[in-house]
Parts: C-alpha cells; structure tokens; sequence
C-alpha cells in the first residue's frame, strides 16, 4: 500500500476496486458484531458461579460479629478492607468498601467536591475550574467532569504515562483542580506508567491546593500473562512529599468476579478518608456487607485474585492475540497505521492516518461491526487528529474477534485507498 | 402524679425519693438496653433465609434474556420493576429500580437538584433555597437537606399528615423548593396522610415550579395488624392537576428483606425519569441486578410481599403492644405524656411536657438505656418543646423492651417530680 504513491489513476482505480469487492465481501455476510464494549464474556463470568454458594443463613456474620444482614458498618467490613489493602498495597484503614461500582464512587467523589465541607471551597464556586485528561482515555472519566462543569484539557498520554513536562506546567495555574489516571493497562492503549511517572506525579506541586488525582486502578490485577506490568504504588511515593492528599485511588471487583454485582473501593489519605466519611454519614448507611462476605468468603487474599485472574487471562490471552496476529499479517509494515501490544487490561489502542478513524468506523458499521464510537476515548467526543479506534476483544468470542479484526483491517484498507 | 400540685414540701420530698428509688432499682441492675435503632432484629433478618437459596449460576438471566452477572440495564430489570411497580401501585416504566438504600437515593436526588441541568437552575445558584421538614421527622432526612445548605422550615406533624395550612401558606415563597414526607406510618408517629391531605398535597400550586416533594414510602408495606392504614396513591392524585412533576417517591425492601443488602426505587413522573436517566448515565454502569434477580425469585407480587409482611409483624406487634400496655399501666391518665399508637412502622412517638425530654434521655442513659437523642426528630437536632422521644421496639427482645418500657416510664416520673 506504500506503493500507492507511485500508481497511476487506472491502477489506483483498479486496486480500490479489490480492496472494495473484499469488504464488499464482509458486508454480504450480513454480520452482527461488536467489538464496542469492555465486558468479560459469559465464560469469564463462569469462572466466578462459587460466588453463588459461598454465603448463607449459617455464614453472614463477618469476623467481628456484624450481622451481614442488617445495618451498620458504613465502611464496609475488615474482611474486605483487608482484600483490597492486600490488593493494592496499602493500609485498611485508608480503605472504604463500597457498593457495585467504582464508576459510581468516581462520580460522588467530584460531587464532593464540587460542595463546600470543612475548610474546602467548593469547585463550582471557583472561577473556570478545570481537569486534566489524559488521551485517549476513558470517556466516562471525562463524561463525570462535564457534568460538573469542569473543563477538560488534554494531555497526551504516552508509552510511560501521561506528558509529565506538560501536566507539571498545567498544574501551574490554580484553576486546574486534577486529573483523571488509569495508571495500570491505561484504557485504551493499555500502558502502564512508569516509576518515573509516578514518582513525578507524587512529586507534583500543584497551585490548587484542593487539587485531586482520580487514580482508577481498574486494572491493577488484570494481567494476561503470568509476567504482568508492575505499578508503583503511589501513596507511598506522594508519603515521601506530603502528598497523599492529592491521591484518590478507586478499585473494584468488577473483571474479577461479576461486572455487574461486584465490590469496590476508594483508597484515600487520613485526611481524606475523613472527610469522604462526612460525606458518607448523611448518603449512605451501609454498603452491600452481604456481597462483601460473599466475596470474601471466596477470594481471602490478593494471591486468590492472582489465581482467579489467570483464569480470565486464559480465556482472554488468545483473544488479544488473535487480534494482534491479524493486525500484524494484515497492515504490518504497510505504514497505515500502528497499535498498541497491551500485556493486560481491556483494550488494545489502534491508530490510523489522520483523519481516516471516523470513515473506517463508518465501513465497519454499515458491514454489521459495532465498534467505540471514534472521538469517544477523547473529551466532548471530539478526536482531534480523527485517528484513534478502541478495540474491545473480551466479550466477543475468537472466531467472532478474528472476523472482526479482519474486516477492520479490509475497513482500513478501503479508507487508505479513497484517502490517495 | 397529678396530685403534685397540691402536695406539701415534705409530701413532695417524700414521693421524689420513692420514684428515685424506683429509678435506682433499674440503674443498680447495670442494663445494657438500646431503645434508639430502628433496626430489624435477627429474628426478623431470619424470614428471608430464602434469598440466600434463591439464585445461581442456573437462573442468574432475567426473563428477557438479560445475564444479571454483567454491565447493563442501568434502570434495573423488568422484574424488578414490576414488583415495586406492583407494591405502590404505579406503572412500571416510571420505576427506576436500584442499590441497597433508598436513603443514598434520595441524597442522589437532591444532589441533582442543587446542580443545573436541562432548564433547571441549580438549587445551589438559587437565593436562600429551603426545604419543609414536617416535624417531628426523620433525622436523616434533615441531614441531606443540610447537607446541601437547604435551610429546613418547620411545620408540624398531626394526625392526618402535615399542617396543610402552614405548608399551603409556606408554597407562596418561591424560594422554598420542596419537602420531605413519610406519607405512611410516618418516623417517627406513625401517622398515615389522610386522603384529604394526599389530595390537598397533589393540588398544591408552588411558586417554585422546581419543587419537589420526596415522598419516602418508607413504610408502604408495614403494617401490625392485617387491616393496615390505606395511603392514597400519590402520582394518580397529582395527575388530575398535571403535578406529577413535584413527586418523586423512593421505597425499598431494607425491612421486608435485609435491611443492608435489599433494592431499592425511585418513582417519578416520565419527564422526572427522563432528568434522572440523564444523571445515572454518568453516575452508573448499572445496578446489582443479581441482587434485584434474588429478590424477584423469591418476591415475585405485592401479595408475596404482603404475606412476608405478616411474619415481620407476628414479630414486631407484641413489641409494640407491650410497650403501649406499659405505658398506659404506669402513665396512662398522668397528664404528664401522650403517645402515638401506630398501626404500623416503626416507631412509638412519646411526647413529654415540654422541656422535660432531655432529662429524661439524661436519666435512661444513667442507667444503661439507649434511646433516640433529644432533637433527633427535628431540623438541627434541636426540638424547640424539648418535649418528643422517639421508641424504637424492633430490635430488643421481647423481655427487653418491656425492661425498657418500665426503665422509661420510672425515668419519666422521677424529671416529671423533680420539675414540681
């Protein structure tokens, strides 16, 4: 396809045609497909049916003797503190356990914020308060912000994390209150930010002195190899500066055991952690305890998630490198586009020319293959270069994730070709 | 006791130290009693041991197809809608279904309110919003609105429901944007709205045309006796005056099932729903839909919630009975106290002479017995009479509430003495 630039009209006319009639060939399949969504498949969710039978009338009373049952115990119970603080390398005690989804606690987190409490002034009450997003990134992340008003500025994301030179000059100005990180398998291109990143955004001294970092470790023990990416934890890295109140980590069980019906959690300073608990007194009286047990009572320790998690990269390893296999035989070396090789995580982040994302999303649409909307991993919808496509590989099955990736790369191929 | 005014000193001094003794006959026992949670007992908890049994991985799908395991259905399954649909007699597509608390759901509500969104103004922009709390009320209730900066505006609580007068008056302000209401067996007097103040209540024409009522059903299905109180529907009331706007109801089965892991609703108008849906697109992936499955296996109609009800009520009607026998048997023709004798609910209101009420917590706190602090019942914790108590009997055993209710009435008579 290189050789493009060399074709003359008749050539170019007759390759356009090729590349056409085996698109057209999808097409007359009549496909339905979706490579849009980062939810596990039904087998993963299988992996997790000992849930269903780990906790009854004779087991719901959690080690300290609260009834599971009844009220109480805002902060989730010990045993679940203690998992995640296992998890995620840090204190119980700085460790709320929630409800279902840590999406939601995202959102009451910048709620919060947005309200005057203690000596805090609120957001909304300060002149062209703005975040930072990180892109790609997770369009719900930057779906929050705008509905609080809160303007987005984007940072390039890159191989080690975010543009670190450009967030340490952002966070300059006083109205730039954080920022959004998925620090471990960044959704979507599934990196995963170096201790050097880290230990700059633990060092960050930003002029919002109310500034917080939503640090969403969606996919802290989401590998898919037994090898995976190494975080550094980051309250210990913002402990040697004094800056564990900028931090707020959020974590859950979501693609561990049931997507819908799992446990989460927010990881927060002392500091913190007491003014969420204000926060929580007049919310919330408890949190679900019983789907707290039930999955304690299953997954004691961070090594069983280990162990659970290689299940799930069992089932997803060959689907992310079918996808990578076919990319590779179908556009390697052809210069139209590049991707990224996550090694965990959701998603693999796929490139294209400028300009071309929205027309292979178009061609992938109408030959029956729903895709992430383009413009979707950016603010407001917006792709500035019109260049970046979300591949979701976890919900189809292989064969349906291999006909994808083979009409996406004859997708990429016809929009190259119209673009010459 | 009546007889104090015309005692001498010495008479006086004389019964003083007899009702005291009685007092420290009670202290001298060490109780250990806690009157103040309205909180199902264990016994109550152990009705619904069959939701333990009641989902797997063999029936985790609802009816229409959706896996109850994964993302999706933000506004929760048909199934559950059609049961709290069923309960409170609305339409199920005006039923939102959701986590474990409807408290958090009504915090979420009014979070909404204080932020703009469509053409609403932001109740937090709004000069000196305000909010009616029908008292004596729910403490938490006045926590959200305090919360929020909402300033509560007291009207009394009668026995057909609010001071209607007071709140007709009170609409005319518009800065005042709505009101809390316990329509059903209310916290904590156990009044039930008459038909004339639900009717009166849908015809209301607030200035604010943001107002909003939140109507907590707390208690729609709680009933002592089989001939519980009849509340009239509030959303076909407000039809005929086209006011469905101003309602948004809230409900759960925290006291039909596990008071900490039951589901939860919001019922509102369609155009509600609409804003609603529009905020739980950010705030939510979805729902514990496992959970409203568990539920709605078991719970499948309003009947077999009602006959769950009866259980609970073999449980909690000899609690109430045995506290009203004890009080009528020591207080009963005093004129020193009245209570309330609900039908249903929760809880007993007692009503002192004013600016006893404290001492008497003071009292029953001395000698081992929680109950409910003073001012609870009212805005910022201050009851302005100094006169209400609220009598949880659900969750002591049977021998103790009696111990309490006779602890209670001895505390009574020794302030009601002291204050000759």
């Amino acid at each position: 396809m290189a050789a493009f630039k060399s074709m003359d009209k008749e050539q170019l006319t007759a390759v356009r045609a090729a590349l056409m009639a085996e698109y057209e060939g999808y097409k007359a399949k009549k496909l339905s497909l979706n490579m849009a969504r980062g939810k596990p498949s039904s087998a993963q969710l299988d992996i997790s049916s000992d849930l269903f039978h780990s906790l009854d009338e004779t087991n719901c009373i959690s080690a300290d003797g609260t009834d599971c049952r009844n009220y109480g115990e805002m902060t989730g119970i010990d045993e679940a503190k203690a998992l995640f603080a296992d998890i995620l390398e840090v204190d119980p005690k700085n460790v709320i356990v929630c409800g279902n989804a840590s999406l939601t606690l995202m959102f009451d987190f910048l709620a919060q914020c947005m309200f005057d409490y203690g000596d805090h002034i609120a957001w909304s009450r300060q002149e062209d308060a703005k975040f930072i997003a990180v892109v790609p990134g997770y369009d719900r992340h930057f779906a929050i912000a705008s509905y609080f008003g809160l303007k987005l500025v984007n940072v390039p994301m890159t191989p080690t994390g975010p543009d670190m030179d450009l967030v340490e000059e952002l966070i300059k100005d006083p109205s730039v209150k954080g920022m959004f990180c998925v620090p471990k398998y960044s959704n979507p291109d599934g990196y995963t930010y170096s201790d050097e990143t880290v230990e700059r955004l633990a060092a960050m001294e930003p002029a919002a002195k109310d500034f917080r970092v939503v640090w969403d470790n969606a996919y802290v023990v989401h590998d898919l190899y037994d090898e995976g990416d190494r975080l550094k934890e980051i309250f210990s890295a913002a402990k040697k500066y004094g800056h564990e109140d900028y931090f707020v980590e959020f974590a859950s069980t979501s693609k561990i055991t049931f997507s819908g019906a799992g446990i989460s959690c927010i990881v927060a300073s002392d500091h913190n952690i007491d003014l969420i608990r204000m926060r929580l007194q007049v919310q919330v009286i408890s949190y679900d305890k019983l789907n707290m047990l039930r999955h304690t009572n299953v997954l004691k320790s961070a090594a069983d998630v280990k162990e659970r998690m290689k299940k799930h990269a069992a089932i997803l390893r060959p689907k992310f490198e079918a996808v990578l296999a076919i990319l590779e035989e179908e556009l390697g070396g052809l210069g139209v586009a590049h991707w990224t090789k996550p090694r965990g995580g959701y998603f693999i982040s796929f490139y294209l020319e400028k300009g071309s994302a929205k027309r292979v999303y178009e061609l992938c649409s109408a030959a029956g293959m729903s895709i992430t909307k383009v413009g979707a991993t950016y603010p407001y919808g917006i792709d500035p270069d019109d260049s970046n496509i979300r591949i979701a590989p976890s919900y189809p099955s292989i064969d349906e994730i291999k006909t994808c990736a083979r009409l996406l790369c004859a997708a990429v191929k016809v929009a190259v070709s119209e673009a010459q």
